[in-house]
């Protein structure tokens, strides 16, 4: 599916980009992952559980996003 | 390419499986992800920067894992 990006997922398209192919050295491909496994790193960021290096710059992206949010996030990301 | 399980990722394939379906629930599909985000994944369970409910079986798993282990994991499952 080409569905739109969610805008909570504008933020991570800009290093993850929306398809199988990541922008930035380093970073994972999301598109295609395990929802429930996208859904358990985003709160691991959002609660601090995962630092250093890029850990850091994801969990200023999340610290904001509700649970609503990263469930769309990762199903979207699973499904794209 | 179905080349052999290296022995250093026997102990990986149990949960992740060698494809892209996972065996167990909220597990990543690591094949095709990209080696170095891999290799920056197993570090930093490694060094205990991630924390917290799967991320404390996976410090089990990388404790003992050499620099040179970790990236030919991490090549391993990128390719397969």
């Amino acid at each position: 599916q080409d569905n739109a990006v969610p805008k909570q997922a504008s933020g991570c398209v800009s290093c993850h980009s929306a398809d199988g192919n990541p922008l930035v050295e380093g970073v994972p491909i999301l598109s295609g992952q395990r929802s429930d496994y996208l859904e358990a790193a985003l709160k691991a960021y959002r609660e601090g559980r995962r630092t250093g290096g890029p850990a850091d710059v994801m969990r200023f992206y999340t610290k904001e996003l509700s649970d609503e949010d990263i469930k769309e996030i990762s199903e979207w990301f699973a499904q794209n």
